[in-house]
């Protein structure tokens, strides 16, 4: 373990914290349903999308506090995805991170209803965020952000394509728009909404915008790489599944050798779009550096 | 056709065309979940909670322009809700209101996706009232209401009991709580957002989410009794479904007559809190009185 991956356990588990502020306790009547969200948002995962959030609010000079609303409301909608991306009609998948799957765990009806209610969730903790704010027009902003991000221009809009292109040719201009839309909408919600909340002018959340997809289109193609040359030992997930499903990825499209200058491009251009605005955050540098540079 | 029932349906025609203007057009990569989407919002239906909405917002002196973005998005999220019930995994209905539900026209995922999607589209729409207020924070509290009545204390709330208690015994409590939450939240979060951007005080507020709450219950007793008494020529739809299913009802728990005690108590208290009010509406006493009263 390098000092960065035990400063970033650190990370996680304080966002964790914040994070676990805004689940619902599990009580009452609608107890399952409460309990079928918390067992989803507490399934592990890197907490990537708040982390963000959070490291680019600090960049411009923004508090933790301000950004404690939507941390809970990005890492809910990206639970809710998850949830939903393994229903019986979508993904199948019975098992997540070694753990079984939502509606595997609590019933088919209550996976689609744990996904429906953390969607609304993350829009009732991101309305929270009215009650600390000096600005109710930077959280409006927010908010606007964090739904065209998550819905049909955004997350849902590149899920759609993607699994109605499931066994189909995919050319690269579609894989493109699958990989900034499904991978890399949430990414960009999180990086701007931290710059929005800050108080950065719109410039600058523009760079961030850019900088977030730039990011999130090389984590994917990283992904894709990692599926055909890493091992399930490094990896803790099975490899090659890519290509055992006969999935369009971009290395089955352009091969290894043109992924990997993909994303040594993609990641320069973030790290150097970075580097020109005028605050500084060496973790988020050494954050978007990691992901990118990852081999698990 | 009485003189209401056309200046209802005028109405009605009209709320549509405001609501139309808040759907994406039906275009693009992802065009497949955006005509599901499109469907789905123009399937019909009364638009009782965007009626409910603008007359309460002009109740208490709002515009209709700023009750625009929130009569979308609460249209949006009851048809969210009707796409989903309407799941295999659900109640696996594979028509409404006499068309193909949206999963069995567009595919089970899509049937989800849409949902999901209709959700976000509604934050979305209420998003866009910022643009239009002078008061930012009747937007922000607006929304808060929203997903707090359509969440896990709301609409989505009262489903997951509904559904978890599918073919078992249900007490009178219980059910209280299935009619509140499911039926009634969101119509108390129609008419107390219309009072909200209208700039009504927290006390008319609370007075118009008790009516509302009033009329959702007596709505959906009115459903059980209207499934004993009425006839499916007149209903448009068929009847005995609630003893045929074996679903606890208001009717079968308590019998048709005190049923009728319950609505004639409610609608009363609602009218009576109504013209308690400083405000004036005729139109939305009548639209009240209907709306229990009513044969179909």
């Amino acid at each position: 373990m390098t000092d960065f991956d035990q400063v970033l356990a650190e990370r996680v588990k304080e966002i964790e914290k914040i994070i676990d502020g805004y689940l619902p306790p599990v009580k009452g009547k609608q107890k399952t349903i409460l309990e079928a969200m918390d067992y989803s948002m507490k399934a592990g995962g890197k907490r990537l999308r708040p982390m963000l959030l959070l490291e680019t609010c600090r960049l411009f000079g923004g508090r933790e506090e301000e950004a404690a609303p939507f941390m809970a409301a990005i890492e809910m909608i990206h639970t809710s995805s998850l949830i939903h991306d393994d229903l019986p009609c979508m993904d199948n998948d019975q098992y997540r991170r070694g753990k079984k799957s939502t509606w595997a765990k609590f019933g088919e009806d209550m996976g689609v209803l744990a996904g429906d209610a953390l969607i609304v969730e993350a829009f009732s903790a991101a309305a929270r965020a009215f009650a600390v704010t000096e600005d109710p027009e930077r959280v409006g902003k927010a908010i606007k952000i964090l739904a065209e991000k998550t819905g049909i221009y955004g997350m849902i809009g590149g899920q759609v394509v993607d699994v109605e292109l499931t066994d189909k040719p995919i050319d690269r201009d579609t894989l493109g728009f699958i990989y900034r839309l499904k991978t890399g909408a949430l990414l960009e919600a999180s990086m701007t909404i931290g710059a929005v909340l800050a108080g950065a002018d719109e410039e600058s959340c523009k760079k961030i915008g850019q900088i977030a997809l730039d990011v999130g289109v090389a984590f994917q193609i990283q992904d894709d790489i990692l599926d055909v040359t890493s091992s399930q030992e490094v990896l803790g997930k099975p490899v090659g599944s890519d290509v055992k499903n006969n999935k369009t990825t971009y290395v089955t499209l352009e091969g290894i050798l043109r992924a990997r200058e993909e994303v040594e491009r993609l990641s320069k251009e973030a790290l150097e779009l970075l580097s020109l605005l005028d605050g500084r955050n060496a973790f988020l540098d050494e954050l978007i550096r990691m992901l990118i540079t990852r081999e698990r």
